[in-house]
């Protein structure tokens, strides 16, 4: 009878509840001021050009969407957010609002969903809840067998605040429920708690449905001020997907971008899912560390 | 402290989880093959054209995305769909694939989210299951309230199979459930019975949870041969959404389409929230009642 | 063979290469920096209100596509500019923009073509040439017929940077050649003087072509600093499309925009097609006439 | 002023007038009635798997839109299109589309606009003309700059006709006009005449102009019964875009298409930019040569 029924709804083509963040590429920059443009839209070996010749990953393309946040706390707590389901190279709204957007904290993600999943705009990255924006890079290993028991987890909030039908807006909600109840003052530890429980519990879904397909949580989530930054895979052989940061001075020149050494007016922290531009001034996160930048940029690696 | 939460949460701009299907138009067509333009895109008096200028609502206006059904029994069991969150006048696919396509069994429907809500292909009628096109104008009272509760009753497939975020794809998921659970073996009255199941949790629920708005649920669904219909609101003063159902023949001349007597090759049956053409063939589906049409379209009424 | 052409080319279904902006409404902003959002999404009177409910005309829709620009002269010359086919209504990415952009020059216009026109992002209003934006409300009586006429007279720097169909942009072609060639050193009165050129040579065309149909020019056009309205439809009875401007303070309250007298901080000149709030603060343009705002927000009326 | 005036119009950011069909991919069928699934959808080695990772290309990406075209004689002498600018791989109308759409005569184009350049429905292949379907892989050699002589060659009705802003329509223009004044009453051969017409046109055209970039003109039309194919590029060293056809069986197999051997409903012919499937069973068109197919698929080749 099981089978039956599987068999009766499999067969509708389209659209699948279940959908993965695994295919992306990300960058985030919390520094001096700059244009959106310099993130997103100028430099050719910017996070737009990863989306159709990411350097690695044996799938170079991500042409499923994207989205960009930036914070203007003189108008608003909370990001402003943009996305769309038309790929980023080709989008004149987002050429158009590049270079007139200027912020100190500026996120950026393109999206690749898998041939046959569905795109639309609720599921693409960032996510905002209140003032924090939130990206994932990766999957959540046999999400779809898990999906319901992890809904089971969530708080009414948490669980009505989810919008789309990806797994990392879901990983979004089990990390909201964990901030919200940890009694841990500092915002950084807070976070990084929230965190490594939320690791935990998707870990024990894991093994009680005796998931094999580890799970890839490099996540990043920022209040416009401080940040928290991972780099995670599930135990066994398989690789991290890979993320760097760099500290230094975000300069685009002749098309290219590069992180110089700090200006006067301070330095910017950056990460992404690949170096922009030479990689002598980017660091590889550790597999399996978090990057906790606090909100004078000061940057602190930690083994989760 | 739920209260911050709310606050906390309720900041996000842009897609709320809870959708409605209320303000809404749908038709159905069995009978003897037509193309689907002399449903939707021929006709002045069409779905389409009630898509900006209808008649029995306050609010004039289904922009928010369509969708269509179609049966190809000779290639496929499961229906065809085609949908677009673009407003169904201006969607060039449409007015191209209607004159080509031709069907004895046809659904079409346009939509009208609320304001602020999210518009997402997953979220267009008609709903597809295996060989069933569901299709719903309506709203579940208090849907926000009671949707996790409603989810818990669900199998796991029915869970699995929800890609949006509407109350008529939870409508769905429980009638389908009803239906899977249902030892009649006679489909048409399983699917009554399913359908009675349906309704008597919703309302269960509602009271529940204490929720004063009411449900409405006009309803559709065939697998192609035959179909059930329903006109419901929840008991109290509050009239059912407006539904109407024609047997003969669906003529469409100069522009126009209209009900004649059935012709040699069999009559028609057709649904619509509205008439299409000439009231004086329609009647009115009774409040509270099921329209059953069998696969030789003989139609039965009965009250729910 | 004439006939036996136009039958041949008639019969494709879908996007005609004309198109028009007669159905619309806009809005204009020049004063103290406001948000977007005070223009646009918050009062329920806005324009994207006016999207779905316009009160002086017959057709109370414009759900086809929206724009939004503004200028932002610490960053770029050019104004910024955000378009989308989707109605206006619905579009997080509109709400989530709206609140976070800030501006002293803020333009808003919604959209809707016909039934069975192209709806194209490169067809929505504002066009931006340069650092000039501009937007239209109305038509080029006979367009289909004097187009390529029209087009032979312009310079090819005007003629290439047509990127859409609509009447719209042909007009702003002509009217940024004569714009180019006038020898008028003030700005403000070459902007007059290339306008009264641009009309002339309209109607000397539809003359030529004894097109019976008038031509309805509502235009506003801006650098940022100044700006140029016009309210024109061609002689004759029919009276043109409505058009308003209110000098003061743009004020939003409970959710309502209105106008009060000016604040310290200087006053705002405001544009519509409909007042925006109670009609005591703003004056109807009369038909056929200019309005002058120089960079002093200084109005000025004048006949064409 | 030149200058000047370029640098003034220069700045807009977003959809240039200038669009080229050069990274494409396009495939045809005639033949014996399939789905347009075996074409499309199901083939792993399909036109839709070649839009993400072309072999013969140095950028394989094709995300920028598609277009499928398909007869039914029975219903209309026009064909069916269907477009869209979401990249194909993730198009569900267009999974759930092609099980059940099935033709003797199958168009499917996958596209990739520079980026940059304007992406929009109507610059999609294939575009039909009353009953013809027509689609191009390639580029006018300086199309930007010859775009107004060419437009001044043109009849009014073909014009008219444009709807877009591809070099590839202005082809078509070029090509319908001179088909419609071609003595010739072989349609194959008057359809021949005219491209070679409309081939020494666009060179004249690119001489005088001095315009040194050549132009490739892989192009395919068909009527429904009669189709013919084009392979070329302007004088010099460069190679042409690759085309191959094939003259068979098309068979789907475990997920992949390949050619057989004709069976008993007779041949089919396909044309494709790359061989969909073993290599061995397809020949290259010979650079500058026709591929002429009557309506009996009988296939002949001949240098242009």
């Amino acid at each position: 009878m099981a089978e039956l029924r599987s068999r009766l709804w499999a067969a509708q083509a389209g659209p699948l509840t279940v959908d993965s963040g695994e295919m992306c590429r990300f960058a985030m920059y919390l520094g001096p001021p700059i244009k959106l443009s310099a993130l997103v839209t100028e430099p050719s070996n910017s996070i737009i050009h990863q989306s159709y010749d990411a350097q690695e990953r044996e799938e170079p393309l991500n042409g499923d969407g994207f989205g960009v946040a930036w914070y203007v706390p003189e108008l608003r707590d909370e990001p402003a957010v943009f996305k769309s389901i038309s790929p980023a190279w080709n989008n004149a709204n987002l050429l158009n609002l590049a270079p007139v957007t200027r912020s100190h904290c500026l996120l950026a993600h393109v999206r690749a969903a898998s041939p046959g999943l569905a795109v639309a705009q609720v599921n693409c990255h960032p996510f905002v809840r209140e003032r924090f924006a939130f990206m994932h890079n990766g999957s959540v290993g046999g999400f779809a067998r898990l999906r319901r028991r992890l809904r089971e987890r969530l708080s009414d909030l948490a669980y009505d605040a989810i919008a789309g039908s990806t797994d990392s807006e879901h990983v979004l909600a089990l990390l909201s429920d964990r901030w919200l109840e940890a009694l841990e003052p500092d915002p950084l530890e807070r976070a990084a708690l929230a965190l490594r429980e939320t690791i935990e519990l998707l870990e024990h879904l894991r093994a009680e449905l005796d998931i094999e397909e580890p799970s890839y949580l490099n996540l990043a989530i920022t209040d416009g001020a401080a940040a928290m930054v991972c780099r995670y895979v599930s135990p066994g052989p398989d690789p991290a997907h890979s993320l760097y940061y760099a500290r230094g001075a975000l300069v685009v020149e002749d098309g290219k971008s590069r992180i110089d050494a700090p200006k006067s007016d301070g330095p910017a922290v950056v990460v992404a899912s690949e170096p922009l531009g030479d990689r002598s001034r980017w660091e590889a996160v550790p597999r399996n560390h978090l990057v906790l930048i606090d909100d004078q940029r000061r940057v602190n690696l930690r083994e989760i």
